[in-house]
């Protein structure tokens, strides 16, 4: 392959991630909004917020107005497919677990580096664009346990957010030493997704602080 | 009446209502609010967010910054006026829960009519378009609920998102087919009202699904 | 002082006390997340969201994105620097409460005065003025307990948010009166600060309406 070929297929590759990506940070919604018994248009909320939350307030935040969620149907529609099947087999979902996690966790890796370039693109240094990066891969999740009146998951549970801002740090870091796109896009998400399935894997945790009495 | 005077008598009628939806919407905030036991300033915060919130989310997202709610100063005035109404008569505002409820029918139509105009307006596709037209309804009283640390009402209870999902969707479908603006409006604002006045009527609810063991 | 170099004494000092407040309120934020049991990252977000969670909200609405607590890495070194330090010395800062209470509503008054500023400078009539100075004083506070599912403080304890608003009248109250700059902001810091400073002292409240049987 050519370097532009390759780029190509890089390129293609991560659109195809990206709505996978969607579709399993939906599930991951819809399991939520079911096991709350909301109703059927609930966990379509649930299934939407997910999956898009997180780059709807990026977009707004950067000022990229409308959001890429509300204009591409393909976000919308692959985000109902996820929440009418949970809807329907919410069981066979959650036997799915491992597998569904290990998606989530290339979703992950895809939003994160997707979302630090796009920050860039808009002007953000290298702060803002790590933090944005980190808040497209974790936004979703936050705003859908927010919804249901919980504390988010990422804020107490398993390693999770810090593979997104390993993901979004390796962008960063790839523009400031001028390198090549696509071998950084290809090292951020192997180095989030791979983070986090080690995470998975090890039970690795943050630590806590004792609360003063 | 020409047709002039009758577009003209339609937009004067929609001004109207849009004021009288905010006034019922920010009636259910304080109602809220003074459920919840807060102070004053709460109930006034509630009238407002319930009210205004979904139009501040939808201007913020399609970029029609700084929102109307804030540049217009009788959305606030509405907004007060109706919290100080029900921190001062809060029972008298339950005993009226019916015309309440009616009136409360009449502004989902026609924040979600408005909305979906909006979102048009300013570039947004048909899927956008019905989301947002639907966000402008339902969106200050999922504020609403969130910041009293409560599941939103509209993912679990009666047929409600799905009324302003009709409206929305009957001004998306006149713009595809090329309709006259006024007839749509107003076939947009009796579809969603009508429809949540039957809900009502009839106690429609949407499925909900077995949590999985 | 020529009045020239008084200006720049007051913008010097008023740069000082955002800092001072950004560190306050993160170190609030921070508390609440040790308290919850969130993990270090959790403490950490929640220790930029209420510092910097109002700012945040004011900027994406007005259309100055990217916000500027994004932009400006001191934001969110000082946050970070608040909840490490929490979440090693949690129980020190408790002791220190009443300091740290005061220097948060040094912190309040310099965010409400900033924020009706900014507001003013990207077109905002009075009423929109004074709401969004308000919410860059209250907004990242009320953000810090939805997120740990709990509502908001400020709208049902102590007076807080009227300080916050009294701040961002006098703004207000100045431009309309067309008073020089560097007074109408002292006397706007002085106002909302001193107004909280009485209300932690004599434990002014709101007050609440009995909810209907």
């Amino acid at each position: 392959m050519s370097p532009i070929d390759g780029a190509v297929a890089v390129g293609l590759v991560l659109v195809v991630l990206d709505l996978v990506g969607t579709f399993v940070f939906a599930l991951s919604g819809a399991l939520v909004g079911v096991r709350q018994r909301l109703d059927l248009f609930g966990v379509l909320v649930l299934s939407f917020v997910a999956a898009c939350g997180g780059g709807i307030l990026r977009d707004t935040m950067i000022g990229a107005t409308p959001p890429a969620a509300l204009q591409d149907w393909r976000y919308v529609a692959i985000s109902m497919a996820a929440g009418l099947l949970t809807f329907w087999r919410a069981g066979a979902i959650e036997r799915w677990r491992n597998p569904v996690q290990s998606m989530d966790a290339v979703g992950l890796g895809v939003f994160a580096v997707a979302g630090a370039l796009k920050a860039q693109a808009f002007g953000l240094g290298p702060v803002g664009a790590i933090l944005l990066g980190m808040l497209t891969g974790i936004g979703g999740g936050m705003l859908r346990d927010v919804l249901v009146a919980q504390v988010p998951a990422v804020l107490k549970a398993e390693l999770y957010a810090v593979a997104a801002l390993a993901g979004a740090g390796v962008v960063v870091l790839g523009k400031a030493l001028s390198l090549p796109l696509t071998p950084v896009v290809v090292a951020g998400v192997v180095a989030c997704t791979g983070l986090r399935l080690f995470a998975i894997r090890r039970g690795w945790r943050l630590p806590t602080a004792e609360p003063p009495a």
